[in-house]
This record gives C-alpha cells, sequence and structure tokens, in this order.
C-alpha cells in the first residue's frame, strides 16, 4: 500500500501487531489512526487532541487502552519476584491495592512503570507501559530458581477517565463505586462478563480502570460503558497528551527509558532504599542516591505562538556553557494558554527560572524551566500518580 | 488526527516510536506506509507487495530494516550466555560467522529468532526480531551472575537482497564481496562509515546485511547504496512477504509465538540437545522431542480467486472432528499463480494433501496442505535460512 502526497503516514496490519478485543468496536465509533504498543495496536485520537482535552476534563471519555497488557504473577514466591521487581516496598500492599511502581534494571535504569494490582497473597498484575516486562519478569525468576509462574493472561483494560466517570460506573455498577478508594480496586462482573474495576487512570483526572478478562467480550463491554455514558456526555477517546503532560505524567519510551535513573525522572518517592527487601538495582540506586543526580526531569515553557502539534522526535535544548539535554514531550494547553513540555536536563540548568534554548523542526525556541507539575488543582494529584 | 472516510489506517508518531537513521531518507524515497517493530518505525512497501516482489526476484532491492534492533553481549561469560540463551549448538561458531538461532524460554517456546554474529571470541550481536530480548537476556544474566554486559549498540541494518546484489555491493566494496560466504560477515568501512556486511537476508534470495555502526551516518549510507546500485535497477522496497512466504520463512510473532517450540515450526535443526552445553529450554525440548509434537507448521494453498492482500489477522482452520488450527500468514503468489498460506495445525491434520477449510473475513476457503517451502530453485534455501 503506498500513501499519498499529503504527507500522512499510514499504518500496515499483521498477525504480529495484535488487535485488542476492543478493536471492532473502535472501527465502528470511528477511529482511524493508531500507535503500536506491546505489539498491539492502540488506537488514538477520536477527534482532535484539544477536543478530547475539553471532553477529558469537563465530562467523561471511553479510551481502549487494551494495549497495557498485563504481566500475570503468581505461586508461592510470587511476592517475592515481585518485590525483586521494583523499588518501592510492597510489605504493605494490601490485596485489593494498586501501586504505582518503577521496574528498574541492575544499574536503576528504570524499565517500564506499570500499576501494580494485588489480587492475592501470591497474585499479582503489573499492568505495563512499553516493554516486554513478561520477559525480563521470566528471565530474573528463571536464574533465581523462583517458584512463580509469569504469563500475560487474557486481560485488556479500558479507561473510563474524567469527573463524571463516577456517575457511569455507579450506574453500571452500584453504589460502591463512590466508596472505592483511590489506588484500590474490587473483582466483579457485568452481565457475567468477569471484570477488574480499579480507581486509577492516566488522565490526572478522576476515573476508573475497567480490566477485561475475557476477550471474547469486548464489544458487549464497549457498548455497554457507551450506553451507561450517553446520559453524561461520554464520548470516545485516547490518552490524552495535554492533561498527561499538564500532570507531569511518564509516558515511558519517550519520558523515560533505562538510560534514566527514578531519581532524574523526579520520582525519588517509589525508591524505598531502606526496606529489608532486596530489590533489582538497590546498590545501584543507593549510590545515586548518595551522590546526587547529574541531570533532572523538568518542566518547561517554551516562547512562540501556539504548537501545531506534539513532538514526533527527542529535541536537544541547550542550556549554559554548550551543555545540552532533551525536550521529551511537548504540546500546547488551550487551558494555560502556553506551550507546555517536559525535559530532562543537565543539573546545572535545572533550576526554574532557568532559560535555556529548544532546537525544534522549524527552528529554535527560547524556553523557561519550571516546576511539575504545570497544572495541579487541590483535587488533582502531583506529579501525575501518587498511590 | 482523525483519519478519512476511506478505511485507511494512518499511524502517529512519539519519541516512544523510534526513527531509524534512514527515516530522513526513506521519506524522500517515497515511503509513506509503516509498521512498528522493536519500539522503532519500519518502512514498507514502496509501491505494491506484487511490484516489490519482481524486483526482488530479478534484481535488486534495498529495504530499512534498522529495527532489527541488535542485542549485543560482551564480557568473559558472553559465550557462556549466549549459548544459554539458544539450542543451537554454538561451540563451533568461528568469528565472522552468523548463525539462524532460535531464542527458547524454560518451557521451549521461541521468544525470538535472531541471526547471530560472532564478532570476536567474546563479543555477540543477536539481530532481532520483534520482540525485548534485551531485557530476557539481562534478566538471565542477572540472577545467573554472568560476568557480562548486555545492551543495545547503535548498529542499524539495511537489506541488500535480490540477485544482482553482489554486484552493487562488489561495487561498492570491492572483490572480496564474491567471496564472502553464505552466513559469513566482514568488518569493513565505506568512505569512513563503520559498517558490518553479512551475506544474510529475510528474502530467500541471494543478499546482504549492511550494519551502520554510527547512526549519524545513516543518509550518506543509504544514498551510497542507491547510486551504486542505480545501474542494475536497484529500488527502494521493504520485506516481502510474498518471496518470504514461498520459502517458508518465519515471521516471528506472526507464525510463531512463545506459544510455540521449535519442533512444532519444523525447526527441529535448530535444537542440538546432544551437545554438552546447558541451554534454557534444554529439559522441556527433549520432553517434547521424545513424545513428538502434538502440531505442526505447514504450508496451505488456498481454493478461490487471488487474494486481495494478506491477512491482518491470525484465520481459524477447521480440519477433520472439528480440530482447529490456525493459519499465520497468507498471500497470492504472482509466480506460482496460487494463494499461499502457513499454518499451524494439529497433527492429524497436517499430512500433504489433507483438506482443510479456512474461515476468512470475507467467508470460508476449502485448502489444502502442502510441505513448505512453495518455492525451492536449487539455488534456493530450503525452509529459508539454513546456515
Amino acid at each position: 500500500m503506498a500513501g499519498d502526497s499529503e504527507g500522512r503516514k499510514f499504518i500496515e496490519f499483521a498477525p504480529r501487531v495484535r488487535k485488542s478485543p476492543f478493536y471492532a468496536a473502535t472501527r465502528r465509533w470511528g477511529y482511524t489512526a493508531y500507535t503500536v504498543y506491546n505489539h498491539m495496536a492502540m488506537p488514538l485520537y477520536y477527534g482532535s487532541s484539544e477536543t478530547d482535552f475539553w471532553r477529558l476534563i469537563n465530562d467523561v471519555t471511553l479510551w481502549d487502552v487494551a494495549a497495557e497488557r498485563q504481566v500475570e504473577i503468581t505461586g508461592p514466591d510470587a511476592a517475592r519476584l515481585t518485590q525483586m521487581l521494583t523499588p518501592r516496598d510492597l510489605a504493605d500492599c494490601a490485596v485489593g491495592q494498586c501501586k504505582y511502581v518503577l521496574i528498574t534494571d541492575a544499574d536503576g535504569g528504570v524499565i517500564n512503570d506499570p500499576v501494580l494490582l494485588r489480587l492475592g497473597d501470591d497474585h499479582f498484575w503489573l499492568s505495563l507501559a512499553d516493554s516486554d516486562v513478561v520477559l525480563w519478569a521470566k528471565g530474573v525468576a528463571l536464574s533465581a530458581n523462583l517458584d512463580v509462574t509469569v504469563e500475560e493472561p487474557d486481560v485488556s483494560p479500558l479507561q473510563v477517565q474524567g469527573p463524571k466517570s463516577v456517575d457511569v460506573l455507579r450506574d453500571l455498577f452500584g453504589g460502591w463505586i463512590d466508596e472505592l478508594r483511590y489506588f484500590r480496586f474490587r473483582e466483579t462482573e457485568l452481565d457475567g462478563i468477569p471484570l477488574v474495576v480499579s480507581r486509577t487512570g492516566w488522565s490526572s483526572e478522576r476515573g476508573y480502570e475497567v480490566f477485561l478478562r475475557d476477550g471474547r467480550h469486548g464489544d458487549a463491554l464497549w457498548e455497554a460503558i457507551m450506553a451507561a455514558g450517553k446520559p453524561y456526555g461520554i464520548a470516545p477517546a485516547a490518552p490524552n497528551q495535554i492533561r498527561r503532560i499538564e500532570g507531569g505524567m511518564i509516558s515511558y519510551g519517550t519520558d523515560a527509558t533505562r538510560a534514566e535513573n527514578p531519581f532524574e525522572l523526579g520520582l525519588g518517592r517509589l525508591v524505598d532504599l531502606d526496606q529489608e527487601a532486596d530489590f533489582i538495582g538497590k546498590a545501584a540506586l543507593r549510590r545515586i542516591a548518595a551522590q546526587g543526580v547529574k541531570r533532572l526531569r523538568v518542566g518547561l515553557e517554551l516562547d512562540g505562538p501556539p504548537l501545531d502539534a506534539g513532538n514526533e522526535d527527542l529535541w536537544p535544548v541547550i542550556g549554559g556553557d554548550g551543555r545540552t539535554g532533551k525536550l521529551t514531550s511537548c504540546i500546547y494547553s488551550p487551558r494555560l494558554e502556553k506551550n507546555i513540555a517536559m525535559a530532562i536536563l543537565p543539573i546545572a540548568d535545572a533550576a526554574p527560572g532557568t532559560r535555556v534554548t529548544v532546537e525544534t523542526p522549524g527552528g529554535t525556541l527560547a524556553a523557561t524551566v519550571v516546576a511539575l507539575p504545570f497544572y495541579d488543582p487541590k483535587k488533582a494529584i502531583p506529579l501525575g500518580i501518587v498511590a
């Protein structure tokens, strides 16, 4: 298939790029743009990022995020392996609780930033960003000779995000939705469809994830949520870049890679160096914590007229004495009426107020370093995810 | 970005989907369709799959396969780790030699099917299909306490495939290209650009891979090869599905996954159970070899008019007594004037001549099981890759 002459870029599918259980539904609802995430097609903007943004912050939106694949860890050594994988202390993680965690390698580099769900004493899910943690966890378990099973189960999340998400899910599931605390979940069902419902999400707004546990029911689940959401103006949408950058949330692979450690990302609160348990990267992270970081993730406000679109590539950021950093994500926020961005800069350029220069494909732009997040009402979550 | 009303599907880029060093060149040369492979955008058909096919089998084509990322294994235990990762006996693998290998998990399931290059006694590359083997290898090395470094280096392959590839590369590199044996490589350079040139490829035709070892020179390397290829009618193209299915070659993630073992894939020749060295999956593969497989990869010839396109999804194959298998890849071969496919079928349906039914999105098609490969002139390589 060739493309057209208007600079548009097409995607070709093959079974290697898996389709989500909601694929048919999303095609019916008009999705036509995709990325690939965890070897799965992930539908993107239904409208424009800006249209979706206002719907997300004012009403409620539904996203197909089945590409957040799960790593399921079960067996007698499940808790031990799961703790080995993350610097966050899981000793107090109850069944029914979620935690935002980083997965680190031996150098402290970030392999993934999943939400962990504890389904039982010996039963965990890692709800993944885009890397094959199933291979990492299997490799670690194998050589450490642990008695665990590590697999990717038939589990596919949707996200219902926005202030009216609670109304939609109350109508679907009942009053317990109001009682569900932040970063808690419940196993439930809908018309016989097995589900997990958690109060989590990647929006910085109130929201829920609905984890489908049987892929045959994708169509029915999607339509049930759309029907329940109709009175609340629900719209089909996708992870919203404006809101998540306002909230300072990381997109793994873009804002964080194995080349960054948790402290450079400003996520030291997710590293419990004093816990008794051992975890991969502990020695390296102790050393980094003692020495301090050389680079830091910061916010940037870019001068100039509103950006047309986000960045396809990393953009160089030039600081003092020719020091260089990288802009990782940027977009125009119609609420803040500013071009906002995240960048990883040498520590000497990372203080709020520092002026730097960003090399964009369209020329250089001056920018000012600011603290993250960009938008943080009392009810919002500082730096994205806390729980 | 919304799409259009003609059923076309668009791709959206972000830094998470990396661009190859050849991206600018491929845009200039008119590529507009992509898949995502190893977290990198990979350009697809320049013309149509059929146009590319004739150019590939008659002349020579150039492909951007930078998305074949390398896992580089170095250090005192490099040979030991590399042998742990694959069932193929590497004891006789010389420096300068390549081997097609499978990477297997503890159950014998296939994690990847790279081409291995031995650059030194303690220096290996695995030129990957689409999965994060860097995480698997790091995980295995970590807990096994091996003294190795496992990383993804700045290495980006191109493929120059087709009968005239030897002419193009001779003009570029000199007469030693004629002497380069199948599955051997040499470290070299072109106008100061550091390269590895191997006689390998994913075409079932004569061909070479040119591994760029410094991403800054992508544009120069692409243009140098296109210029050298001009007298031979070189065309920009992409991995060709018609030729590789004719040759019975696997596309990992489509024709093989962790759910399949080497014997089910008909690739038992890549498993050396009698070697002294231990490797991951040895016990499981011994058991499977003793018991025999329950499923087998086979060829299928589909009745009916020429297929418009390949399959986006796995298609169910119905055999005797309601047994089901899966069609993994199919396409119309204009040379064979047949619809050809690969499938994994229950062993009772796997004998050549067996009639089965394929459930396609457009209705059912009758089909006949045949041996692989579909096309195998004396000079061609049976079942794709042997060396």
